[in-house]
């Protein structure tokens, strides 16, 4: 395994932006396609790693850049960013689609594309999936249930994956069972996990504990959530896998 | 593979029970062992065949009875017995512990021991947990959350897996909250997987649509929840799986 990374600039209506690529460079190539969605700081470390630890299992995965250059780092740019897409969910799912059409124009990827989201990115991913985009899959990593658009019935043609922790002060339990309501009204095909006594963040290693209120680490959570996104993947990215609306046969 | 069965009786206080093992007879023996618990008609078919299903990757399953023998079948009888466990949560313990016991005298497996229940087995699987049965782990299976006598706190020392139907009516998303309280409460190594679209009884491959109100077959949750069931007992029999209240570090 030797994972390489190279940046990728694209753009969305103007705005410049600068994707963080990472694939197997060992594995012979196109490979499959992932793309991966920050939280609220913007293109960091946090989702480089995270790129990184797909990309060893064997995907091409573009860790996505939601904000634009200049803004990470910037305290009060990046919170403008946040709100502004967080209140325009066509925005929001215009700006993931550009970081999809950015992975497709990369020969080492092949796709359909699934897309996974941590914190504010989880919240990204199932707005991409709300709004019909044709992803295979989308995996919310402790990422935000609650939408100002929830998804029409039919609209959703991603599989949907949240794994949520169960003590999120950010996400309370409310927000679980609208989501689930949601989905089902949607006719999505959807699950969610909880992770008892995990709270918001809990893939973030090098939180330091305190930092942020209601956020930290939780290596179980973390391993077992990982673990559920892989599988899910595999299901999502099968060269076989049913469409959506046929997955489900009840007999 | 060579899926081999025999009955196993033994009793609990006067009881008469027979169980019914199943295991790999081609693999090398002991076997990791798993008790399974029937659903809400007995040890029927559907038990039987998970635990054939279970047995075929590599555990010596018992499916043990918690009724008795010639109650299954016996209408008025199961509904009498099904009441007097569900509101005597010491009694359908010490009846699940029997079956415990009964596997613990089987040559074919080995243990400490994870639990596996259905329906009603759901129930009974999360009442031994809940009694701090001295189990690996165990995993609901559409079975019911609520409970006459919430878990305490540190009681709990078995890992803890809910799959469960978003849509199920017999057990509705208050119920799912709940659970998800007391287990935080207990502070229990807990996780529930919601299957979107998913009623009751999905894993029951031969259910007759519309024969029983809310119960239906769905082939991608019993295909998911089986594959999260598997990766779920591989963690909590894994023989470095570290004691409950170890696995969880926050840092």
């Amino acid at each position: 395994m030797a994972t390489a990374t190279r940046p990728v600039t694209y753009d969305d209506r103007g705005t410049a932006l600068t994707g963080f690529l990472a694939w197997d460079d060992a594995a012979p190539q196109p490979l499959p396609g992932l793309l991966l969605v920050h939280g609220g700081a913007g293109l960091d470390d946090h989702a480089k790693g995270q790129a990184q630890r797909y990309a060893a299992l064997g995907y091409a995965v573009l860790a996505c850049d939601m904000f634009g250059d200049g803004v990470a780092g910037n305290r009060e740019r990046v919170m403008a960013c946040l709100m502004e897409l967080r209140d325009d969910p066509r925005r929001m799912s215009r700006r993931a689609e550009a970081g999809l059409a950015a992975l497709a124009g990369c020969p080492e990827a092949r796709g359909r594309f699934a897309a996974v989201g941590f914190c504010f990115g989880g919240l990204a991913v199932l707005t991409l999936a709300r709004s019909g985009a044709d992803v295979t899959g989308v995996v919310s990593i402790h990422g935000s249930l609650a939408t100002v658009k929830p998804a029409e019935p039919g609209a959703v043609k991603a599989k949907v994956l949240a794994c949520h922790g169960a003590l999120d002060p950010h996400v309370p339990l409310a927000d679980v069972v609208a989501f689930a309501e949601e989905m089902d009204h949607a006719g999505a095909d959807w699950q969610l996990i909880m992770y008892g006594g995990a709270v918001h963040g809990f893939t973030h290693e090098h939180a330091v504990p305190g930092a942020m209120p209601g956020v930290a680490y939780d290596v179980s959570a973390d391993r077992r959530s990982f673990a559920a996104s892989l599988a899910f993947l595999a299901e999502a990215l099968a060269p076989t896998a049913p469409r959506p609306g046929t997955a489900r046969s009840t007999r």
